[in-house]
């Protein structure tokens, strides 16, 4: 069974070749240490040109010949490994709250991880650009001064994004039809290696499907908690946009038609009940009275605290949570029939609680036995849309566009 | 920005011409009558390259050389149309209360379409698979007798089909863990073309993706009234099956916690608003008296008779059906944001009352202006998953399946 393609692309003798050299880069990331002779086996394409492949890898310094020899019968052979020394790929997010940053080496392997506080509505929107901006500088500088050579930056948002890398809006920060790419790249001294803007769930997703415990599922989707909640969807290994960027925009996810009133206008909605903002004022009825939060990590905490302590409003608040975003998961799987649907964001900081709810509704709600789909909690936690990120210039890496040698 | 890809697969040579072959036959679908300098100059390939491209492809007989010279200035060129005579898709349909026959041309021209009445539920599992295939030879012999090869057949069923072409459960049929593939192809003494079974849905969302009003638009959305309800989801051109192949089972999507009694014992799922025994009973309050239901085209011809004459009660009966079904593809939007939500089935039948209900609805319910998606009626009924069965085999030819030359 085939599903329909889009249009089909003319092919040549390059793409017959690039598209080699990216199986055997995915295999080794894949099967480190092995030998040509294992690549051969396993791709069916033959040791000579198995070895010109490698040796071209070899030569853009994504492989290393480890020189060592496994231990087997026949010809020592030399092992290959990714080369993870001359290259990161770099992932930045912005939050309501917050500013990270993430590097990842060719293996996947953190090189730093950041997180700045960040005013969120607070700042401006040329405030933002800036912000955004001078962290991005600050980690290009500190990987090159390693040495480093950078294969990608990609800015992750809490937004729908144009293709042009225009934020269309991002209510939590106040922005809307921000021209964030081209601002950066200007700041960056128009760099050699690509800079992109993209939704935060994306990312997330992209970044579970290649490092997540759950990496290499093809049917995956991220629900990440926050002053706005935003799914990421992977169907088929393939990120699932939608035909305006919106896909995943589930926010505003009508639950209960009678339920509370949410800030859209409508009552029920997803966030209405387990957004940030929602949780903060169930579980902590007296922050409202200090104004309104723009800063959660400390609400997060206490409610954390409060819930660890065994308090009572605490507790009642985030299983509430927990059932209606358990609903939410249950809307997903019958849209989408995902394998797993991972918690992140706040959901993971809060997951210890949130979860039994979660699963508890999703069981209840699954039309046969046994269909029920797996919800699983981040690890990638603090920064997974970061991670994702840096994750899409591996990832781009992998589809062969490969760095020319120095 | 692009997607994370599944398993990049190793290529060779053959495979370059293969992808060259589905190009040019795709182009000539899509721009005939077309002359070879008009393909070297849209898909980039060298002219040599397509002259032996285009030679392949007569001598497989998909393409016909019409002798015609376009009149432009310059030396006149030999046009190329699709072969239509040679060559038959077939799609069959299994529904509630009915069977359908498609068979098309490479150009997508129905060749026939059969509908006949079929007891259902009423009829065992045994004698379902003596029905389906005893058309699918009726089908194979009819055209085969006009001297056409069989490209594929393809039958659709109204539930999730396993890999392995059996049907899992179609509770409206009475069916589960129905082997339906091995009995087809059994039947059809072996063929030598490909035999498969498929979800309905997802049949129908093919169709409309290569046939319909909005063919090509890589995010579109089918919604198939019947008794079951289904949805059929093309994402970025290709379609979305889920982990288990589940996706799009939205027959029990909850609306309305608070809403009518579903036979799954759960209250206010999308069935229980809009599925054709709800509209049956809203619309027709008489009938159940009579017993229930097996065939219902009789009913959905009463039904519309009813609307068209003004009668109230089917009026307000199909205002809240559309109603409902608007929330439904809200629902949808804000998980897929797909570019069009297609009505296909019972639904497409009641349209005129229907439709006016559900885009008020989806309106109502954009988050903000200009987001709301477009939603169609389908063209294709009656039998639209009948002809994505067919066109299955059409798909599968232009991804590179092409039969060898007689």
């Amino acid at each position: 069974m085939i599903g329909t393609q889009g249009a089909a692309q003319p092919a040549d003798l390059t793409d017959v070749r690039t598209t080699n050299l990216a199986v055997v880069l995915r295999y080794v990331r894949t099967h480190a240490p092995c030998s040509r002779a294992d690549i051969a086996a396993s791709t069916g394409l033959n040791k000579a040109t198995v070895s010109s492949l490698v040796a071209d890898l070899l030569d853009r310094r994504l492989l290393r010949d480890t020189g060592l020899t496994e231990n087997r019968i026949g010809r020592p052979a030399a092992m290959l490994v990714l080369e993870t020394r001359p290259y990161a790929a770099v992932g930045l997010e912005v939050g309501a709250d917050h500013l990270a940053a993430v590097a990842l080496d060719l293996a996947g392997e953190r090189l730093l991880s950041w997180r700045r506080a960040y005013p969120g509505l607070g700042a401006g929107a040329g405030r933002a650009e800036a912000a955004v901006a001078a962290l991005a500088g600050r980690v290009v500088t500190k990987l090159t001064a390693q040495g480093r050579r950078i294969l990608g930056l990609t800015v992750a948002v809490p937004g729908p994004v144009t293709t042009a890398g225009g934020v269309r809006f991002a209510p939590h920060l106040g922005w809307s039809d921000l021209d964030l790419l081209p601002a950066l790249t200007k700041a960056l001294h128009r760099p050699d290696y690509p800079v992109a803007v993209d939704n935060d769930a994306n990312l997330a997703a992209l970044a579970e499907h290649r490092h997540g415990p759950h990496a290499g599922s093809p049917d995956l989707v991220t629900l990440i908690g926050g002053v706005d909640i935003g799914a990421g969807i992977i169907a088929d290994g393939r990120l699932v946009r939608g035909g305006q960027g919106f896909a995943g925009r589930i926010g505003h996810l009508q639950l209960d038609p009678g339920g509370p009133l949410c800030r859209c206008g409508r009552r029920g909605c997803l966030e209405a009940y387990a957004g940030l903002p929602a949780l903060v004022r169930a579980a902590l009825p007296d922050t409202d009275a200090d104004g309104p939060v723009s800063d959660f990590a400390p609400e997060l905490e206490r409610i954390a605290a409060l819930a660890r302590s065994g308090d009572e409003a605490a507790g009642t608040a985030l299983t509430e949570a927990g059932s209606r975003l358990g609903q939410a998961v249950s809307v997903l799987a019958d849209v989408l029939d995902p394998r797993v649907v991972v918690l992140g964001g706040a959901f993971a900081t809060l997951s210890d609680w949130l979860l039994p709810a979660v699963e508890a509704e999703v069981k209840a709600r699954a039309v046969a036995p046994g269909e029920a789909g797996h919800v699983a909690v981040s690890t990638l936690e603090p920064g997974s849309a970061a991670t994702g990120g840096a994750a899409l210039a591996l990832d781009r890496l992998e589809a062969g566009h490969l760095p020319v040698p120095a």
